[in-house]
């Protein structure tokens, strides 16, 4: 199946925004097996909307319009469609239900031209959406299908998971269930490369990698009738996967190395403290982004001064003279500091040279050292070299001090 | 003058990345009073490639086109192109000379692949990469234009600013400079209707609202001739809109809150603290993120726990007890602690509920206590209700902290 995404608004088209919805719904059909051809985007233009539909309509068997879904005069895609595929709009009555119902929750009034969002083309589907009050719909013309999606990002990505998916799947007569797999420490082509024979000769489940920032991942997609096991096709894959680069696989659920800190921490009990220089709370930050981190985090220090690092952690000034600030010796010292002072079961710190300036020739811009400190163990600290800018350095660094804190936890 | 832009790229049909390339040319052109029609994406097939070139080449006066323009198989904008005009392409010997220069500032040897990166359509003007060894290109061709850029956005963004601009600039006869004004605490659309008179009345300079995160920008554009003066067109607009919302107004200069922050703290040699409980970091790493605090930032305090509010920052646990964590006396506690084991100038808290649990009656999820201690001056919090999910919450607190610092700075 060939696939087409139209997104329509103005916004995009002055920059204001990115395409994300494209993206989103890009990764989403890829794992369905469905092929996207083209993107494109059009401004809110009913004429320039119904050309570029047309060419999507006989390029595709499969046309999914984003944004113009709104109350307002502007949005326009819902009807310039029907017009184009000759269909009248219907008024659809659970869907009044559920916006009247949505505004009641916020205790606001309704007004009249939101009654335009309960307008469909005849015959169509209509998409639920539970995070908005546009809710999207689904044609089928001539063998083709054409989806309707609202703009907006949380929205586009609900009724796409929850509406769309299930749809599209019923209408292939499979399900598609996927795995992601996480790597850290490991580069994404040298991954491809040692899994380069599974990855050619695996049709189902597919293996498609996934780099992000630092970290690499791995989606395994199976599809399945109705009756099949999707972990029985899975997890055999896992398995030959595992036993070839599984020292640097952190996780095969969803979520960011931060959340697995989080929840090893949640499983173990274990508390952690945290030292920061160069990262300058960064760590800290990563964990609180997850709820439920409020009984692990006993403490974060930002120490990107020496005097907090002597007052403060008890990093000694002869240290700091010494060795320097960014050193294995302080490293180790702002560790067992924080542990001390906050009593916690492990703490990492970061000392480094983010950039651009303070690097010299032994000490170059993007030397992190990293420190960790358990209760009745001898601490230490790794010494890493990141390139690039600034934001780069100090992520990488977080990364680096997240799967150190996260190998120590898992032990 | 009409433009569109040709996004080629296998990965971005995929969704591995998205098209913020289009995103950043669309804004720059609007800046230039160039109407952006259309975006297109096509992979890396000479096919399609060509069909879509043909179809924005009728539509529009201006095409870009961007990615494919390395050194692999795959990469074939530029030559699918050239065949599509009928131009011959021709060996450029100066982008040969900067393309070994390149190689040898990293030490690495030029591979012959590598060689079709200075190859270019017969009659074009290049447009000099230097974050890359991909160089763009300019084509003129019966009355239409037609530039192709590399696809990484670093290096995209850098030949767009250098090479591109100034190429439109000529050809239009006109120069474009832009300030931005900042603003925090007013919204968009109330700062739209504040000014609605004149940005309908104003064409040059032109007056274009911008939102971010928790932050609206204006962005004024003056399009002059060689010999005029953009800071006389404006001045004068810049000074009526201040007397309007000059309050909420806190930069005309390029650069977040943290950073203005960061900048005003060198200027006025002043110190600073921070301890964060909802935040957790995120004040800190925001200051962090800009080189040159070092002087200026001497603690950061995470203490997301009650215990290290107690134990690092001495707030009492009467008033823990008493007010709760969440409280105006715990906020004025934390400031004035972190204030006196740092000895900065000026310490900034913040301590609320960042949900989604947590949250009471008395005090919902979003409630957030900011707390500001000077030396010698009174402490004081300020009590902020803010909406949405944990990430708004946490990144609202984040930037009001900033905006309460920046004030009691810049006094």
């Amino acid at each position: 199946m060939i696939a087409e995404i139209l997104a329509v608004g103005t916004e995009l088209l002055l920059g204001q925004i990115a395409n994300t919805d494209a993206q989103y719904l890009s990764r989403g059909l890829s794992a369905l097996g469905i092929t996207v051809y083209r993107h494109s985007v059009v401004g809110d233009n009913p004429g320039r909307l119904r050309e570029a539909f047309f060419q999507a309509l006989e390029r595709s068997d499969l046309v999914i319009a984003t944004g113009g879904l709104g109350p307002t005069m502007d949005d326009l895609t819902k009807e310039t469609i029907a017009e184009a595929l000759g269909l009248p709009m219907e008024r659809h009555e659970p869907s009044f239900a559920a916006m009247k119902a949505f505004f009641d929750r916020l205790g606001r009034e309704m007004t009249p031209n939101n009654e335009k969002q309960i307008w469909f083309p005849q015959g169509c589907t209509v998409l639920r959406n539970d995070r908005g009050t546009a809710p999207g719909c689904a044609i089928e013309h001539e063998g083709k299908t054409i989806i309707i999606l609202p703009g907006p990002p949380r929205e586009l990505q609900w009724v796409y998971d929850n509406q769309v998916v299930p749809y599209l799947e019923k209408r292939c007569g499979r399900k598609f269930i996927s795995r992601f797999l996480r790597f850290y420490g490991i580069g994404e082509s040298t991954l491809e490369s040692v899994l380069a024979d599974l990855i050619a000769a695996q049709t189902n489940p597919t293996i498609a990698p996934y780099a992000g920032s630092g970290e690499v991942q791995l989606r395994l997609t199976a599809a399945v009738s109705d009756a099949e096991d999707a972990d029985a096709l899975l997890d055999p894959v896992q398995r030959q996967i595992e036993a070839r680069v599984g020292e640097y696989l952190y996780t095969d659920r969803w979520g960011s190395m931060a959340e697995t800190v989080v929840r090893l921490l949640a499983q173990t009990g274990k508390t952690v403290a945290v030292a920061e220089s160069c990262t300058g709370g960064m760590i800290a930050s990563a964990l609180v982004d997850h709820p439920g981190v409020s009984q692990s985090l006993l403490l974060g220090v930002v120490s990107y001064a020496n005097q907090a690092k002597e007052t403060v952690l008890g990093v000694r000034a002869e240290t700091l003279e010494r060795y320097g600030a960014v050193s294995e010796q302080t490293a180790c010292e702002m560790a067992e500091g924080v542990l001390r002072i906050s009593g916690a079961d492990v703490a990492v710190s970061t000392t480094g040279i983010a950039g651009p300036d303070g690097g010299t020739e032994e000490k170059p811009v993007g030397l992190v050292w990293i420190g960790l400190a358990e209760k009745g163990k001898p601490v230490r600290a790794v010494r890493h070299q990141f390139t690039r800018d600034r934001n780069y350095v100090r992520n990488s660094a977080t990364l680096a001090a997240l799967d150190m804190l996260r190998r120590s936890i898992a032990k």
